[in-house]
């Protein structure tokens, strides 16, 4: 393909201004045309997948993994397409409309966001996530995946271009850059001129390399250290579950709780009981100098143990004064994303609520529940950890900017 | 001084975590006091800025004004904190709260945006505005002013900074960078670890250089080359005035009026009267062929006109077949901001609205209003012509972000 990346950014804006005017039940026709179409041709999507996992053989078993399309994977591709296509659309809501003293009537409506550029690894089911939760929201799409996943990306893309075409909608609403240099990777974080936002999708160094070096606004998506602080007044019944819930239900996503911080005065009594049934769960156990005197072969965690993302069967405890104590561990060594207190003390879970800097802060419950899903939002684009835009998990609507829409009548100003 | 960037940085992290516990009173009586300071100490800073002014001697006039201050500018800037003051305060407003189908209560509540970092020109004015938005808004805020105005902002900010402090409030919430290379700017759009938001004040050169380099979320505040397009029924004696308004209230700011499009079929009827009454005013007509033919006098646009932003008395006319080519024009060299129809057609109106992408949309109404004070917001930070977190005009609420608090009863994820 010897299209330019400016070819590819405004054949991009003049298919999203296109779109944007496309109505809803449009909309989730094509989506659904999409995961039928998905289903039918997915002899053509496993070969090119195939051959994808030729070449990557001798590569790490969890990147193969990712990287692997299955019928399974198909389907349940397909099936999160048409959940997307039946959530309502998020297009033309107006948020507010008043009328101001001079006879203006202001609202603010949700338009399409125009161009999104979403960076990703080589997770072929991406391709497909991605594509239906943008196009849903109105925006033209520009893909740029891991150079692994080329060939699956490339099958994908074209079965959804071809139902595009077919619905009479541009096709160049859903664009693949095929040249997966870094180079081109680099003209995409450039592309101002054309593409509105830029989600990075993936590992850390990913996220980091986008943030540095994008001129578009970009939403990251970022790490979660996400502390448990165990008050005093806990009951011990509702702590326990909730720690081996938030430690063990899925221990490599972002939402698992790393850290646990359990008051000093309840700490002999309560320990035992969690650590033994972290144990059973096979998580590794490291502690402050406190925890490893009670609890025995607990490792000693180092300094940077308290600032580690584990995404895997590790906790790391330490015993605290008070909940100062617990406050002031967690501003420094949160990473924003899920945080949260098991107490029975009003003052203290309002403070907690009050003075934790996160993007989703909890009393009485597990960490888990940060998810575009349990939030009731339908779908998720990932879980954003800044502060501008979007914060905590962004479903539809955190896909869409708004527009000021005013009704005059011969209004001036004086 | 010989304070690193990190170390500011570090500090106005530090003070905004106390800051965002500050109760809302206590934050309006600070600016209030400070208010009172600027005008007790203005002396100190009429002084400092005599002895910019003394050495900027020979700088454009322009630059000089924009750079002098008087003690009526004094009261004007006092006045504005004591008006930011007396806002509702944005800060812990609950958006929204739910119960889950679990029993989770789930909130989205408004928030400090934390450390918010302003660059910006020789302007004095700026440094107590921007203080003060970003104060009421709960968050620190690191400034780096023009270097031109460095003695005139280092008096201001020593008397907010004394205020801070006699009343208990760390004034690390508010710092001025001292060193005014390129190099510590450079830095401070680096500073991601501490600073959460980078909005530059300023032209477009300033603009564009912060979006470039920055790798902090920027708001940017863009260009206006504001359209009006006068549709076949609109009502001659409603679209003159508005016309007179938006290119002359105030030529010299980004909502004016840049360019009008005519429909054909009233060109003939109606570009005299108007014409004419731009010429009192001292508006230089520029013009489509078309235009020029009808128009005499009227000097034939060039290509770039349509995409300049005249910030002058200066009117580019265009005479458009119908209301698809007006739209066709108006996305090819729309900056986004503020657009305009003069219509007595329902379907055009409507469309207008729905088709155009920009921050503020208006039907029979001048562009002038696209303002912060106009809005009812009460105070302006800036009128964003981007698309992610805030677009169009920028008050005490965009200066925030949000979290979720959830109030569990011992829920864990099946």
């Amino acid at each position: 393909m010897s299209e330019t990346l400016e070819q590819i950014g405004q054949q991009a804006k003049d298919a999203a201004t296109e779109l944007a005017r496309l109505p809803a039940e449009a909309k989730s026709e094509i989506l659904t045309r999409c995961a039928d179409s998905l289903l039918a041709n997915q002899e053509a999507v496993l070969t090119a997948n195939r051959a994808d996992l030729t070449e990557a053989s001798g590569l790490k078993a969890s990147f193969i993994d990712r990287l692997t399309l299955t019928p399974g994977r198909i389907a349940s591709m397909a099936e999160s397409l048409r959940q997307v296509a039946a959530l309502p659309d998020p297009v033309g809501e107006v948020l507010s409309m008043k009328t101001l003293p001079n006879g203006l009537i202001v609202g603010q409506q949700r338009v399409p966001m125009g161009v999104i550029g979403i960076i990703y690894e080589a997770r072929p089911n991406v391709t497909a996530d991605a594509f239906g939760l943008c196009f849903k929201a109105g925006s033209a799409v520009i893909l740029r995946g891991g150079k692994e996943a080329i060939r699956s990306n490339e099958a994908i893309v074209s079965i959804f271009r071809n139902v595009l075409g077919a619905g009479g909608v541009n096709p160049h609403v859903l664009q693949l850059i095929m040249d997966t240099s870094r180079e081109t990777a680099r003209q995409l974080m450039r592309l101002n001129r054309f593409v509105d936002l830029l989600i990075p999708r993936g590992g850390a160094g990913l996220i980091q390399s986008v943030v540095e070096n994008s001129s578009i606004p970009v939403i990251e998506t970022g790490v979660g250290n996400c502390h448990i602080f165990v008050d005093e007044s806990a009951q011990a019944e509702m702590a326990l579950p909730i720690i081996i819930n938030a430690k063990t239900q899925r221990p490599g996503v972002c939402n698992a709780a790393e850290k646990l911080l359990v008051h000093q005065k309840i700490a002999d009594s309560f320990l035992p009981a969690v650590c033994s049934a972290l144990r059973e769960k096979n998580v590794e156990l490291r502690g402050d100098a406190a925890a490893v005197r009670m609890i025995p072969g607990c490792i000693p965690a180092t300094d940077e143990d308290w600032d580690t993302e584990y995404l895997d069967l590790i906790l790391a405890i330490k015993i605290v004064r008070d909940a100062d104590e617990a406050l002031a561990h967690i501003q420094k060594h949160s990473s924003g994303h899920s945080e949260a207190i098991i107490t029975e003390n009003y003052t203290n879970a309002q403070r907690f609520l009050h003075e934790v800097d996160a993007a989703a802060v909890y009393v009485n419950a597990s960490t888990r529940f940060t998810d575009g899903y349990e939030f009731g939002f339908g779908a998720e684009i990932g879980i954003s950890t800044q502060k501008l835009h979007a914060r905590g998990p962004m479903g539809l609507k955190e896909l869409t900017s708004m527009k000021y829409i005013i009704y005059g009548s011969g209004q001036i100003r004086p």
